[in-house]
């Protein structure tokens, strides 16, 4: 399996790097790296300062060695099979992840992650294994057709594999992108799951290639109509709020972020590429009555089921 | 203690705003707060988009009630005298804090905590106290005039009291301000320091007073010299950056943002309030060899003393 996910997460990078770099006109940066001192690496393929957008990584990382006890317990989200004694942890993990902030204010910020893990008892036999992942949609400007279009795909690639995925992995979703100190979600959500083992590996990786192989046709027809779209510069400052509120989760709440800053030897930049070229704070800022701004503030403290 | 505290740094949040309306042009807005099902509350003092400061945030708060365990862990350095098994302690803290990011980036953003604590048993009466604070400055261009004028004012502030004071607390303060996933402080230092009970309340109390008073002659005249100095757009995008790495170690760091975040009842707006107007980040930004960026970055890597 890890030869397998390997292989297949490397494959998936150049075809969405491919599609983008169609989208925008602008070619992205390619960068190798290997993990100092210790096993593995990965390759980071990031657009900046595009047509379409204004910062686009698509990572993947296939990194092993021996896990302290900081990052262990950022690693899954149930913690079974994981003993909370240990002070380290012989692992393996291959990821493809992506984060897309588009420029102009209607398009979306769009994210996926889909990972599959492994950890070794000491004689290195396989201790436990699991897949995770997701993907959801952070918009500035909402608009419903985006939405139902983008839950309406995932759900179909869920549903190919077991009817309670969908239902299940998209109020885990909506759980886990909560920013609990504001009281809203990062976005209008999609799917996401952890320490996912509940059938044989090979079903699973099948249902995570879905997933995977869903993503252009989730989000591409919806950047091709809102690239364009016009905008004032209210509308872009009310986006950089928003960008400002995407930081506070990545770096407050995110899992995952947690868990690459605590991994040693990790790449900074290839765990920090997720954060906007640009982003603001103001005191005290809340919407006008009635304006789309209000609208999606209304559905990020409550979340809607699209479809 | 309680009353003396809250007293103080009430007289103080007026004197320091009136004198930073008088350096801007423009006047703050003041917020009275009280915090919800719980005992407390403050004044946050704002000024956002003046002519000289971007973002501008002078806060008091005065809280009391209880405090859960996530919130607790995060309350001192050392948790000396914190029974680890408890679920919740009543608890007191008065305290003014204040972050100030100038629009030029000549101009270097300031920090500044002074805060008094208290735990109490189960029978009301107080078990332990301490003060706790500092005060920081982060360049985005440095000028060594300005950090060492800055490191001088508060030493012999801090050397009316106690020689040791100066040279342990600048040691904390690049400890504490480091950021550790980037490798480098958050800027060029000052003091930090928590739990101080070794002296009685009525001399450290003095000792706190002395700093807080230190500030205007410790700021004002950088500011001065710097608020109106010409500068490039590329010199405006490193400070972008620059308020990046700032974000990064509030949200990810710093303890005293994690202690509100944690707080039941606690003002976001105010705890926020530190964050700057904007910000951004570049994937693998850096600096042209023997620039004045790349000089910054290499006193960030290793703190220097500056007096």
């Amino acid at each position: 399996m890890r030869l397998k996910m390997e292989s297949y997460i490397k494959e998936k990078q150049k075809e969405i790097v491919a599609a983008l770099e169609k989208v925008d006109g602008k070619s992205f940066i390619i960068d190798s790296w290997e993990r100092k001192s210790s096993g593995g690496g990965g390759i980071s393929c990031i657009l900046q300062e595009g047509n379409v957008f204004e910062k686009a990584g698509v990572n993947i990382s296939v990194v092993y060695g021996k896990l302290p006890r900081a990052a262990i317990m950022k690693m899954k989200a149930d913690h079974k099979n994981l003993d909370p004694s240990v002070e380290s942890l012989d692992f393996f993990a291959a990821g493809l992840s992506m984060v897309l902030h588009p420029k102009n204010p209607m398009a979306p910020t769009v994210h996926l992650n889909y990972r599959y893990f492994e950890t070794m008892a000491e004689d290195g036999s396989t201790q436990s294994w699991w897949f995770g992942g997701g993907t959801d949609l952070t918009p500035s400007y909402l608009f419903d057709e985006d939405a139902i279009h983008f839950h309406k795909t995932i759900k179909e690639a869920c549903e190919k594999h077991d009817k309670r995925y969908y239902p299940t992995f998209k109020k885990w979703c909506d759980e886990y992108f909560f920013v609990k100190h504001r009281g809203e979600t990062r976005g209008v959500g999609g799917i996401f799951f952890d320490d996912l083992d509940d059938k044989d590996p090979e079903q699973l990786f099948s249902f995570v290639q879905d997933c995977l192989n869903s993503f252009l046709p989730s989000y591409i027809p919806i950047i091709q109509r809102r690239k364009d779209m016009p905008y004032t510069p209210e509308e872009k400052d009310w986006q950089q709020l928003r960008r400002g509120r995407y930081v506070e989760f990545n770096l407050v709440h995110d899992r995952g972020t947690a868990f690459g800053l605590n991994t040693p030897g990790a790449r900074v930049e290839s765990i920090l590429m997720s954060l906007p070229l640009t982003a603001g704070w103001k005191y005290m800022h809340s919407p006008a009555p009635d304006s789309r701004e209000e609208r999606l503030l209304e559905v990020l403290r409550k979340p809607v089921d699209w479809v």
